[in-house]
């Protein structure tokens, strides 16, 4: 491998280290209430997903890859202040085995320490002094916009039953893929790709999106607990509508339906029995195999995009490692 | 008056209509749950102070002001957003007559079109396809985060006793006077001002601000009901800890110490005798004249700085005329 081209570990390291420093900034400045949270936050660990595939991208035209480290900075924070005030609207107590920010500290915390996290990615962003910067900082904006879009959509499916196929995948795509592809297509244009290129790694973006989200829909209901890390079975427990519960009541016949709709309307029921009579009728629709034909249809969309990108294919590598990487080594 | 010099009556018509010409655009946008809010919000009247100011702060170097009309946008939809977020932290059930979002909507839907809010005011600042859009930039993200500490500052008094004169003339720069002087000051840089008058700009109304909200403390408790168009006493009786409040007690001796302490501790009380015997003690305190003289002081601060601002006098008649009227005619 090229000395230049920097592997998954490599990029998170750089990352931490660089979230690390600036937590040490944060944390001299006042006041103390408002930047606490943002560093318990910041500092929960996870995949650093976003900022590594930004600086991938980047970095399959360019070796400087601290030019576009605030940028990956900032897309991190934005997707972690997302998660600030998800978890207060979905009344979420844990995230990554610790408290969410509004139980550690309060609601209010959590509102106006996401707030204050939402302005910090625009200032790290802008510390990327580049031509590029009028171009990343509107797509910044218009994906922040179509996030929030993709919450409320998913707020709203909670109160619809008949959510179908295609509002579900509008829904991820605003809630989770936009920003893959924004991250992406950041990292190109900073590193002065063409626009055509910029485009095709946004649209593998969005299908590497949308696979990954099918698969944690799919994970949820029929993973290994030890290696999905939550709980089986939550979906399930909260009528959450995903892809599994979407393709079940469209394809479900009466007798499936009937007892669907039970299992979604009941108020008092032992847990485990609702997972595994719930997840009984998806075997016997079928829906674990079509979720994973989806899934698969959108990663090979996402890898043919990829392989169709006109730049070397040793540069890709990293890429598409991430890709099967994120996707639990399934391809 | 020259034709090209625009009267607040004029600009705030002009910001008026393009709010409902956006208001349109805005209600054909999905999820129609996320948007309506945020009309609701940006419908609810108000004197527009803020956007004004940019526009007559512009208008002192350019007549071209539609030029600067979408930066204007910007700031009164931020504004908007503080008040969506600010309302669920401090529990308001009421604004403007109104009921606030997260009463008229839902807490979820407060946060939510609140932070659609935050980005669509970026959307609206990067319409203006200036050169001076990076700096105009930059300066609005900072004063973001700077309205974020204001707010949790206050929040933070709300638990203090010892809250010292200058900790309150902090809290109030950043809570409120810093976005009078960012719409100022963004005005000039869009017109094209030196950096000089632009920062000119900035001190005035920082200077502004803070007699702004000094006279609104003053109003609340000192007031005529009528005029002022809330009820009297509402910060005695939430204890809020105001000019007043904070200068009474650095200047109370033992006995009046003891009577405020103990009208700030006390659970069960009749409302209008709290609100007169605190304001019995402010009086015997002297509190209405040193906060009259604060503000005076803020404001003659204010119009020397104005006053030598290197434009034509005519030109400035307006901002001056503005500050006046912001400070209910006592100038």
């Amino acid at each position: 491998m090229n000395k230049s081209m920097y592997q998954i570990e490599t990029l998170q390291k750089i990352i931490n280290d660089e979230i690390a420093r600036r937590a040490e900034v944060l944390s001299a400045r006042n006041p103390a209430e408002l930047y606490a949270p943002v560093n318990y936050s910041l500092g929960m660990g996870g995949k650093r997903l976003r900022p590594v595939l930004l600086l991938m991208s980047f970095n399959l035209f360019s070796e400087e890859i601290e030019n576009a480290l605030p940028a990956a900075l900032a897309v991190e924070v934005f997707h972690n202040f997302t998660l600030l005030h998800d978890d207060i609207m979905d009344k979420a107590e844990m995230r990554r085995n610790k408290p969410t920010v509004h139980e550690k500290f309060s609601e209010n915390s959590a509102i106006l320490s996401g707030d204050a996290m939402a302005f910090l990615s625009y200032q790290y962003l802008m510390e990327c002094r580049s031509k590029q910067l009028f171009d990343v900082a509107g797509l910044f904006t218009d994906t922040a916009l179509a996030v929030c879009e993709g919450q409320q959509y998913d707020m709203d499916f909670e109160n619809r039953l008949n959510v179908t196929e295609e509002e579900y995948l509008e829904m991820i795509r605003l809630k989770t893929a936009v920003l893959l592809g924004c991250s992406l297509k950041a990292g190109a244009l900073l590193a002065h790709a063409t626009d055509e290129m910029a485009s095709q790694l946004y649209d593998f973006g969005i299908n590497l999106g949308l696979a990954f989200q099918l698969q944690d829909d799919l994970l949820d209901t029929f993973g290994n607990q030890q290696s999905f890390g939550k709980k089986i079975g939550g979906d399930i427990l909260a009528n959450k509508k995903t892809y599994l519960l979407v393709k079940a009541l469209e394809k479900a016949a009466e007798n499936h339906k009937t007892e669907l709709l039970r299992w979604l309307n009941i108020m008092d029921f032992n847990a485990e029995e609702k997972i595994s009579s719930v997840t009984e009728i998806y075997r016997q629709l079928g829906i674990k195999e079509l979720t994973e034909e989806k899934i698969d249809a959108c990663f090979s969309q996402a890898a043919n995009i990829l392989h169709d990108l006109p730049v070397n294919d040793l540069r890709k590598e990293q890429l598409s490692n991430l890709s099967k990487n994120m996707l639990g080594r399934r391809f």
